[in-house]
């Protein structure tokens, strides 16, 4: 059976990788990590004839990328027309310090997502994408809180896009400097950047003496 | 006169932010701001009619935006043919946590710019066009390393694009919710995301006593 699961990661031209093809990762579960990884990814669209590239949060499930605008927004748009996108997730790992300025570069871990996405249209499912969504961007978040009700489900457009077309490229590597280049008074190596979250910090009405709930206080990244 | 830096940051339609306006911003230094602050850009170009979306390392310099490829990659081919492009750079300040999940949200800074590349095809242009793409991902590795050969700059594609066309959103604000939802046993806050530089890791053969040169040492992000 040909499902997606078991369907290879890259079926068309446009999703091979071409440059560095040594970086390129072909398993699902590399898709997924890159995935999973993120909390914001990069919509790229196409209106009036040119390319448009928008940040946006999103979720995952299974093999089926979850997104949301509000009902008039241009992406929704794009995603009731089914029209082509490209979904794209970045981290920036370190900077690459070689000897030679032209081999500097970065160890990232990236995946591009290719294909033609749709709207959901039934409450229910759109409750189910926010719910995802939720639990990508702030886990724990939909059983603490209040959920969406369905006035506020009516108002949201609530996207959907799958993984069936995608690549993902990782450069996880030193510096790689070549023949006259490697002098051993020039230092190379790696900054590796990190990213974390900080102190939570609550809004002006919270009572003094109301903890930060654990699944935020607990969150690591 | 009618120069880039007088004239309005989002002259046309696609560039006019749409949706939560009150998060845009107009100015010039906004503009520079959130691009100077980033690593990688995300770059937006159409390919076989569909839209594809590739992370980027980038530099400015005044009015122009800086990037490089290896020359027969699509992104060079991309800019030798003029065609449309956007290059957009994001970064994650804070996520918001609303008492619904309905309002919750990132606080983010993004700089979306529109416009058509060109190739810089002089020696002597690349040749700054790599100061300028160095110095913005590795400041003051240009004076420390070994600068780039005629071979090396002969293989790279250096591409520019004016910053003509451009928009900036910023979200710093608490969550914000809405009349009901107004509770005073649920949290609501923000937990803020950071980026900063770890030990710098020196490459294999670098010798034990060489030091971290100072601008890598002394980096702050």
């Amino acid at each position: 059976m040909n499902t997606i699961e078991n369907s290879p990661l890259s079926p068309t031209a446009r999703s091979t990788v071409r440059r560095y093809n040594d970086r390129a990762a072909s398993s699902r579960q590399a898709l997924y990590d890159v995935l999973d990884a993120g909390l914001v990814c990069h919509l790229g669209f196409i209106a009036d004839g040119g390319p448009v590239v928008l940040p946006s949060v999103y979720g995952r499930e299974g093999n089926t990328l979850y997104m949301h605008a509000s009902g008039a927004a241009r992406s929704a748009r794009i995603f009731a027309e089914e029209a082509p996108v490209c979904v794209t997730v970045t981290h920036l790992d370190a900077i690459v310090y070689a000897r030679s300025v032209y081999h500097n570069s970065v160890n990232y871990r990236s995946a591009v997502v290719h294909g033609t996405g749709r709207l959901l249209r039934d409450e229910q499912d759109k409750r189910h994408g926010m719910w995802v969504l939720a639990e990508h961007l702030a886990p724990g978040a939909w059983n603490y809180g209040h959920e969406p009700d369905r006035k506020e489900l009516a108002r949201v457009a609530v996207m959907i896009l799958d993984l069936t077309e995608a690549s993902v490229k990782v450069r996880n590597a030193p510096p790689i400097d070549h023949g006259d280049d490697i002098d051993l008074n020039t230092w190379a190596g790696l900054l590796p950047v990190h990213t974390h979250f900080g102190t939570p910090q609550p809004e002006g009405r919270v009572p003094d003496g109301l903890p930060v709930p654990e699944h935020i206080r607990k969150r690591q990244m």
